[in-house]
């Protein structure tokens, strides 16, 4: 026995295929649910309708974005010799927080994981090559932004190799960030002073 | 500078809002948002818009429920003799998960807390002595099944002072129940011990 709602229970049990929510947290936000204004639940259903719908990747650097290109790409305020290559859009809102870098980013959509099964064909890595690859462009330096950890270690070993060939400077963060921490919930400072002391992997 | 889609935004705005998660959680449920299935995302938003329409009170014990009446009041084999009155109906699914009990229920929807301006008005009471004021009710006992906080209290000492008029027992879970601790997130064993050892607190 359960609740004597079927509604409440579909609902309980759609909360917990979030990741990080259990049985008792889904219980609680369902009885917040119930008390909240029909107003205030709709808003929630049509955010999670409308991210789903409208959000898309930037036909430049693959970020989420609602436009064809993203606010990043088509500012002109950014320098656009410098291209910083991240794993997830999450990690840009990181660095933009710390005000340190005003170059371009790249999101990969992922690290090369062989347990998980992805590997460099899954990640949006030809986007990135077509960026300096031709005759024309720009960038004279790609960061490479992934997290300290194997999986992150292994793609920045990958790309530098692949990246090698074009004249381009390749760095990467400082070993500033505490190993073993995802890029995402690493502090402002932390990655301040990763950004600023980042070693050089190739020169042209 | 945050998401470079408003509608992440929005979206991470009003996860936001729900209780117990904060920007960082929110932020990480949307990323999943955005890998999720259209379909279910769709499931989701559907769930809480279908809780909040479909939705409502029994109109007997005030649980949670999709029809007039809800399965526990409709139901043939539930000794009409008892009402177990609780704050929420998550406390019934608590006490329904010991098996213990077969009796009925009363949902207040609240506890007497001046603090939070809730008063005895704010709460399902009335109907309730409608239940067991009438001249043919079966009901013989009321077991007040509150969390053992100063507000769970109160509300017991204030039922009890009202329902001694009425030829009915009035008992309340034993002290077997952690002090401090909210009644839904109680352990089956304790709550079971709680039901057996119940207090007589007035006999007609």
């Amino acid at each position: 026995m359960q609740f004597a709602s079927e509604s409440v229970e579909n609902l309980i049990e759609q909360f917990s295929k979030l990741p990080t929510i259990g049985r008792k947290s889904a219980q609680r936000l369902a009885a917040h649910v119930l008390k909240m204004p029909t107003s205030e639940v709709s808003r929630l259903a049509n955010a999670l309708l409308e991210a789903k719908e409208r959000v898309r990747e930037c036909s430049i650097c693959r970020n989420v974005t609602d436009t064809e290109i993203c606010v990043i790409c088509s500012s002109t305020k950014r320098e656009s010799t410098i291209i910083c290559v991240v794993q997830d859009p999450e990690d840009i809102v990181a660095l933009e927080r710390t005000g340190e870098y005003r170059g371009l980013y790249h999101v990969l959509g992922g690290v090369i994981s062989p347990l998980d099964g992805v590997g460099p064909d899954d990640l949006h890595i030809r986007p990135l090559i077509e960026r300096i690859g031709t005759p024309n462009t720009s960038v004279t330096e790609i960061i490479l932004a992934l997290s300290p950890t194997v999986e992150g270690d292994t793609t920045a070993l990958y790309l530098t190799q692949l990246l090698t060939p074009f004249s381009v400077k390749i760095t990467r963060l400082a070993r500033g960030i505490p190993v073993g921490l995802t890029l995402t919930y690493a502090d402002e400072a932390t990655l301040s002073r990763a950004i600023a002391g980042r070693d050089t992997m190739s020169k042209p």
